[in-house]
This record gives structure tokens, sequence and C-alpha cells, in this order.
């Protein structure tokens, strides 16, 4: 392995097990002597890729936001509309969140009141399904009257919501309580003559492989 | 004032200080001695009242409770239906989340990882919607094929992202907020027969004035 990819190699683990220490203890009460320990590098490894647990902090968010920017560009896909590249794009943050410890580190490092109002990860979920919604409305997809601004902060805080709530009973991220939102929100929103399914597309899985490569 | 007044003085003083402290600096970064100085008491007398900080929090989430369950009580008033005492109740918790520090940091506790378990705010929330949900099903109030429990759900998460958001951006406390959301939910779960308004009942306050007692 050549010097330049095992640091590439060292800066992802040590990511990883930020997140997942962050994800267990909270921001604040984690120690980069865990986080080391865990990634299985030492301290001076550590120091070499990050100052301080801030810049470990923002390396985390960071990566959840590549993740982010992801999943909505595997929703854009040819042939969906926006509404439903917007249902399939909570599904797959609702899956990611359940199953990416780096995303969900993110989101609570996003919400996190000790790093101030530096981090980004909300706001970039936030700005998408907001652009994506006056998409929807210049498609002729919203019913009449339908802000789309206010249906984007309703569909934030909703995944904001559930990410909170799972903290405390990982139900909270299952499918159904998606699907269930959908189903409920969309009768309002939606034209008539647009059908839009509150489940994701079956068949292919447009959750990004981000972690596995 | 006698002596047992005072202790009640002192006790809700710390409450106060601590739901400031905790909401300004966060829990775990939160200092006893902090918390007392800001109270104006003595270590001492803050160690009379809690025996540890946990014990502190508990006593801010449980006057958060009070509140909600004061809020509910009054938006339950006779003459309305189930709907719009929930409709009414989300305004209430929205404007107490902004205006009331001890609520805000009940709920803030009440998704600190630091805590476990234990913490019953968000619970109790949760079951008045569902229950309130389901008393608007038995009173023919929600459209066909509606799930009392996905609705309820649904509205837990919008408030409790709500609140998550505004630590960012207070604007996402903003009336407005909530009534955008209830003008897309409404169609999707009301029966066209049952006007619901998706403002809180114009004319009197029914925010309880708990902390001014």
């Amino acid at each position: 392995m050549v010097k330049q990819e095992r640091a590439v190699r060292t800066r992802r683990a040590l990511i990883d097990a930020a997140a997942a220490v962050f994800a267990e203890e909270g921001y604040v009460p984690s120690s980069l002597a865990t986080i080391s320990k865990r990634a299985g590098v030492s301290n001076g490894a550590l120091h070499f890729h990050f100052e301080n647990k801030r810049a470990l902090a923002q390396a985390v968010e960071e990566a959840a936001v590549d993740v982010i920017h992801e999943l909505v560009r595997l929703s854009g896909n040819a042939g969906t509309s926006a509404l439903q590249a917007l249902v399939d794009a909570t599904h797959g943050l609702v899956g990611c969140l359940s199953d990416d410890i780096v995303v969900r580190a993110g989101f609570d490092l996003s919400a996190e009141r000790a790093l101030g109002a530096e981090t980004g990860l909300m706001r970039t979920w936030h700005a998408w399904v907001a652009e994506t919604l006056h998409r929807a409305e210049a498609e002729g997809h919203l019913a009449p009257g339908v802000s789309p601004d206010d249906a984007a902060a309703a569909i934030v805080a909703v995944t904001v919501g559930f990410e909170v709530l799972a903290g405390d009973d990982p139900q909270w991220l299952a499918e159904r309580r998606i699907v269930g939102f959908w189903e409920l929100l969309l009768p309002g929103i939606t034209t008539q003559d647009h059908p839009v399914s509150a489940r994701p597309d079956a068949g292919d899985d447009k959750r990004p492989d981000f972690l596995g490569t």
C-alpha cells in the first residue's frame, strides 16, 4: 500500500471512529483518545490528520453531506418527477440515518449547540428539499395554493424529528413511518392528475453505497 | 417569608437557572457551580435540593411536563373539537418553546443521549397527540383511511424538528411555520364537513401562565 493510500484510509478510519464515538457518547464528552483507540491509530496520527475535535466533527459532517449529495443525485434520475424524487430521497435519507453511523452522527452534530452555527448538513438538506418543491411547482404537480417553502419546512422538520426521536427508539426510522407521513401529506399537496407513490421506487436500491467504497 | 415558602422559591430559581444554563451550554458541559451562581444560591443550597446534575435535569423536565399538561388541558375546553384542540395545542407548544426556557430545556433534555431513556417529555406529548387523534376519529372528523397513529407520529416529529432547527434559527418557531404545516396537513386528514382552522382560536391566549405564578 502506497503512503498516500494509507493516509486516506487512516483519515477515513478516524472519521468512522469519531462518528461512532460521537453517536454513542455525544460530542462534548467524547475524547480524542477514545477515538484514536477505536480507529486503531496513534494519537500522533490523529493529530497529523485533525487539529482538534472540532476539525474531526467537521470532517464527519462533511462526509455526511457527501452522502446527502449522492442521495439526491440518485433520486433525480431521468423519468422521475420532482415530487417522486423527493419522496424517494426522504426514504433514502431515513435508510441512511438508520444504517450509516456517519450520516447519523452528521445530523446530530448539525444540531449540536456546542459547535455553533458553522454546521451545514441540515441546511444542505433543506436547500435541496426547497429547490425540489419549486421544481415540482414548475412541473405543475403542486396543488393550487400550496407554498413550496412551507412544504419544504414541514418535510425537513419531520426528517429531523424522526432522527432525534430515533435516539430513544429506532422504530422512528422504520420505512412505514415515512410512508405514513407521505400518505398524509401527499393528498394535500399534489394535483389529482399526478400520482406519487408514498413508497420509494421498488426494484432499484437508491441508497448510495458511499461507505463501502 | 416562611421557611417553606423560601425553599419552594429557591428550588424554582435553581430549576430556572439550570434550564437557562443547559439551553445555552448543553447538558453535559454545564457545571453545578455555574447553575448555583446563576440562581444566586450557595452550592450547599443546591445540594440540599438536588443530589446531582441528573436530578436537576429531571426536575427541569418535570417542570416542562407540567407546562405540557396545562397546555393540553387548556386546549381541550368545552366546545372545541379534538382536531381543533390539537391545532391549538401545537401552537401553544411552539409558543412555549419560543418563550419559556424551561420548556425549551425540557425538550432538549428529552433528546439528550447522556440522560438515557429515563426522560418522558416527548412521550407525554406523543401520548396526548395520539389520544387526541383517536378522539378526532371517534368524533368522525378524520378522513377515511387516515391512521391516527401515523398522523400522531408526523405531528410529534414536526414539533420536535421545529424545536431542534430553532437552535440554529429562531424563525423555525414562528407561528406562520406551524400554520403552514397545518394548512398542508389538514386537507389530507379531515373530512370536508368539519372545518378546522390552521390558526389557533383567536381572542383568548391559551398559553399556560406557568412561570409567572
